[in-house]
């Protein structure tokens, strides 16, 4: 997802919520982006640690920025804009909305400063609840749909936040933590291993997709049908501890497991573990959002690329699921899991399930499919900037189902399309095996 | 299609047709590609214009490595290795079978000279005719099947050495010629225009992929079921007429046009013209392997990249076919059309067919279509060398289907998938459009 | 000055001043740091806009690493490290003083905050004024040079500051102004052109270097013969104005004025302008630290790299001058101009002098001299981690002469060398002409 | 040296020779370059193995077109141009005579083949000894300075063409031979290690550079005055053995030895050796024009870069002459050594001289100096074409002295001013230590 919030944005198809829960569900959103920044300090919001990553407080004015640009100046007669200039510096994509800064150079602004971009969201947040009370009707029809897209654009951009803070703390040597690490208590002894186990699902033609009158984003839709052939998928994520065999079999030398291009990034990028593993003599130890720490054999394999997914899949006999697997196997589960609100910011060991019963499948990890993200048959972007650029990434990623630790509860549903390159680390990003019945 | 010796090679599944006639194809193969080489000088068939493109004398002498390799070196007791540096010079991508050469530097060996790797081509040839001759039943059983996987890799490279040579001659100021230009009479008068109309096929469920008793590649199976919708597919190819109006309606420069990638690709490479288009003055001139001559805007546009193709169908108010779509219209043509035994080695203008009927499925141009390239449902690589790299390629690459001008008549197959990176110009590529029903 | 910390560090050769005058200077240059980034914002000072550019706090703590490392530790028995992890943060080149963090990843480091390293400052700031205090004899004869070549080091690094933040502010579409824009008063009005006259000199054996007992870095001397011809040196320096008539007589695209790698710099790059220009439509303007302003035709012409001084002089039909040429004309000038106590912060239209004198020798520009950056004859590195570096950058680099608007007037003298890459444009360098008699 | 050709070419100042010499040495010269290229195969002289490097055969032509642009074409009536295209494809720098073809694809062009380049080569000689028959006095005095200079030009690209092929044969894992290996009588028989003494030059005022009425190229004058300390010059080259030495104390992993530019040389290609030494277990080989062979340890060491010839005097505990010095001291040789008609194509090992005297000063390697590659004082190039570019070089480069085993006899002066950048290492480039007295 090299351009995340774009992507996100435009992606989007809006059913509204009712009124009085729309306005509750902007202010908890407009809310949460604030309460994840909190804990850094305006130093720490400013730094981009690679293309990739956006500082914190781009992403706290970019989510504003959408609002200002989509609702407010179209919809609010009244409405002053709070800085000319913020709309060439935080615009990420929409070539219909004009010239932006280049996304490589958010990390050469010292201003606007952190406390600049928290008046310009109180400044906008103010003002959306002033048009959501004040409109008429019309005007309510127009905008709610907008409100409701740009919480869903919101909502990702807070997992970024994330995602994107743990990659600059990585590259401090001073290794500072976004929270405290957990006490013994709540996560001290490791876990004990639970079995994989294989649950089979019946092949036919099975239809995919968003339908309903829920909030989805357009990628998720139309609805299709697609014939599956019978498969199994493993009742949970591949472990840290499967993984290191792996490694200790020879996987990132071993080109035999490696699709070509897999095999060039493994070759040029020196790639010997997954991303934020570090070696201290014989003790494996990974980077967390709380901090270093050992790693837990137990639980799932975090932060690997498309690349080393597959490799280990064609190492361990099996395969990935495609995402329709995923979508059909996940009509069997309840939609929760160890998502943001856990509080964990990690993905964690599996509970022993029902033999064969599928665990971990929303949360924890964001799950590669072997699907190419593609266009769902009868696809059509959107008129206008909104849509402008809905099937602009639709090359050269790859479909990630489920949600993972730093992902908004509200934010998960299981027709949902991630979709990175195949060589991108730094989500939060993991395994889980399949094979022909 | 960075590596298309070993793609292709590798992916091989293989239905050993009857001794005598398989005789007489090896034969006929081996003297095919020597042909392709006699016009050029041996200065010719050493350059390498890019890391893509390879020496036509390295195309020669990797295919006759091939059968060294994989049927006389197991099979012929007797056979004597030409030179054993060849193993290490030769080898395109078979990690089980050792280091080798640097791709890129496959430039930089002006020895073995071309008459050598001639030598070494008449040393094999003999050898593998002498084992036809003489094996008995059981080796027979064994090298037949690779005999006739080597003649489809060898027509393969036939194909890459013709792409490749206009490529080198590309870039040289003098502008070489491969074979002289047509006489007046044979090209001279500029086609007709002919009218673009549309053929509708019914959605349903269909069976996909190679089946029966015939040579396919291994990426072709296994046969499998896949739902279409309703579609329509293009009368014919999209001219150079079509995508000279998209051209002056500023398609290389309005970004709403593209897919993301692609329009970093053209800013990063400043396209503005497929490749091998120069202005001259008013006048748009075209490289070919007859040399320069003018555009005439009756015929196929070709060498452009997956990138131009999708973008010119969303300016189109269309979309690119999908494999499957393509697979399924082409049931309804007959096998044949401008394909190497032609001689044009360059697209030609539709001729007027029947209202509606599909025209230059087959030849001209390789369409590209809307999939990535992926394993089809139940694909298993091959055990050993020979299938180490059958699922190699498949990542961040598109299908392309019907061959083109320059492949072997014998190579074509409606089940056929090539592919190449959405960013590759140098293949015979070119458009054909299609919409929902 | 890839690197300019070391550089300047490691050259020294130290002659102390007496003890209380010492004591004063330290409190005297420690002061200025700190009023230097005052106007600055914790973000501000965080910001690394190119490799060749340091983080204002980068420079705080790394010339206070250099009092910790080189003073206290080895001499100050009682003194308590601020904090272990500082000596690999900001450690600039020293191989012998351990490994260090990467130069271009100085910007990711949001932690240890401008607060932290300004409570560095004042703890090693402390710890050393406290040695000063209570140290014997012969430890005071150790510390003196040491602190008095610290003192210079972090004089340049003042000098750095200032440079830095302007590229820094430069690349924020906001342009930020380090100090508020002159009031009309002060800068308002154009300066008057002032007549280019030209000084002789007549050609001997004169000496060149540092001589007696003041203190100068090390690549000042030895002090050794060099036989001049004669010649003449324009009696001030290049204008804006002047500048601009080499540009519209097509200066940036006619490669007859350029030498080749400079030419090749140009090509590649895109240069049109000096750097920090920008056209506005009929009009150019140039950003300094007091923000953008239109061009002073008659101020000396600024941020230009070796090749465009080079290429301007032959375009005039003139040449640099040698480094002794300047040293030797400086002789004959007070030892004072536009230096940073001045406050202007950008090179001033000369002043009328007399007639044929010299002005503008000391400060508004560093002056490119013809002279390849090397070791004077006879020239030794020091022993030691502080002499480890001497004469590592003696290749590649072009001397420079003078002192500039942002260059403390203590650190200037006329033996003093400063060198950068020749593509090097971030200084504050210009432009002197000089002919041969 | 990057563009050579040009370089030597345009820093020409001329002084004819009486006339029937000079045809003599015009004839001489031209059949010197043929008979280099004879024992190349076509594919062979096509080969460009790295941007430096320039096809045997473009040698062939563009100093062909030397002649052809600045004689025939300006001074023969009658001259026939050869073909129009040559101008563009065999220009090597010249922008006063127009666009050039890219450098780095000179090895792109199979045509015009080597059959056409000598075809080029007779029909240019031809009419050159034509014109020198006929021309009249006039004329005469015009072209025989450029003839002479044409011949110095050609000479150069003798050197080049066996320093490019020695690179191109590298390349290639067969490792072809320019010349056969030396039979066990030539050079079986390792030398015996020779003695390093000492010669000791006192100092003072001394003049260097071209003086006098024979031919030097335009960077070798004017004729100026230097002041020179006493100094020290080591009476033979620097060994193989005692390079090895420097390596086995760790000479490439000890950053204490390199310029700062060196160390970040060596660290970025990972060198741990001069070129074309290969370790083979416990023995260090070397490739030579003679095929690969063990190392003699007396032998001179070769392709090294200025940062390795630098980081070995530093590491020895000496430094490298000035390029004075080292003039200074060749006035008391005499003009002979191992150059190209001594045929063994390599540097052989020092004979013992007398004690302290110089050997080797002349033939075997360049030898690196301590100098940039500056103008002399009062230098200024030439007017037109021919002087477009006598100072484009005179920046970032270095100033080696006194010719190698492949630098033609005639060709050898001791004001001669070879450059290479410092990093560059394909020249027969090696070290002469020197101390202060």
């Amino acid at each position: 997802m090299t351009l995340p919030g774009i992507a996100q944005l435009d992606r989007g198809r809006v059913c509204a919520p009712e009124s009085a829960a729309l306005s509750e569900a902007f202010a908890r959103v407009r809310d949460a982006s604030e309460a994840l920044a909190a804990p850094l300090t305006a130093e720490d919001q400013a730094i981009q640690s690679m293309p990739d990553v956006s500082p914190t407080k781009w992403h706290l004015a970019h989510t504003t920025w959408f609002f200002e640009t989509f609702v407010l100046k179209p919809y609010a007669a009244q409405y002053r804009v709070f800085d000319p200039a913020y709309a060439y510096l935080f615009n990420s994509y929409y070539e219909a909305e004009g010239e932006r800064h280049p996304r490589a150079e958010r990390g050469l602004l010292s201003r606007p400063s952190s406390g600049d971009v928290l008046r310009y969201r109180r400044h906008v947040t103010a003002a959306v609840h002033d048009l959501l009370t004040k409109a008429d009707q019309q005007i309510r029809n127009r905008i709610e749909p907008l409100i409701t897209l740009g919480i869903a654009h919101e909502e990702q951009h807070q997992e970024l936040i994330l995602m994107d803070i743990k990659h600059v703390f990585s590259k401090n040597p001073l290794r500072p933590t976004y929270r405290p690490p957990a006490s013994a208590q709540q996560g001290g002894r490791e876990a004990d291993p639970v079995h994989l186990g294989w649950k089979s699902f019946g092949g036919g033609l099975h239809e995919f997709g968003h339908a309903g009158t829920g909030f989805a984003f357009d990628n998720e839709g139309p609805r299709h049908r697609v014939w599956l052939d019978g498969f199994r998928l493993a009742s949970r994520l591949v472990t840290c501890g499967e993984y290191l065999a792996f490694m200790e079999d020879g996987g990132y030398s071993r080109p035999e497991f490696w699709l070509s291009d897999g095999w060039a990034t493994v070759s040029a990028r020196g790639w010997a573990a997954p991303l934020y593993w570090e070696r201290d003599n014989y003790c494996w130890k990974i980077f967390t959002l709380r901090g270093m720490r050992a790693l837990d054999p137990n639980e799932p394999v975090c932060h690997v690329s498309f690349y080393e997914a597959d490799a280990y899949a064609r190492w361990a006999g099996k395969r990935l699921p495609r995402e329709e697997e995923w979508e059909l196997a996940a009509r069997t589960v309840l939609l929760g899991g160890n998502l943001r609100d856990r509080g964990a910011l990690h993905p964690l060991p599996a509970s022993p399930g029902a033999s064969g019963a599928l665990t971990q499948m929303i949360g924890d990890v964001w799950e590669w499919t072997a699907s190419a993200y593609q266009p769902y048959p009868g696809f059509r972007p959107a008129a206008g900037a909104i849509g402008e650029y809905n099937g602009k990434f639709m090359a050269n990623q790859m479909v990630l189902r489920g949600g993972c630790a730093v992902t908004p509860p509200d934010h998960v549903r299981i027709t949902y399309r991630n979709f990175f390159y195949p060589d991108a680390r730094w989500a939060f990003s993991g395994i889980r095996l399949a094979e022909d019945a």
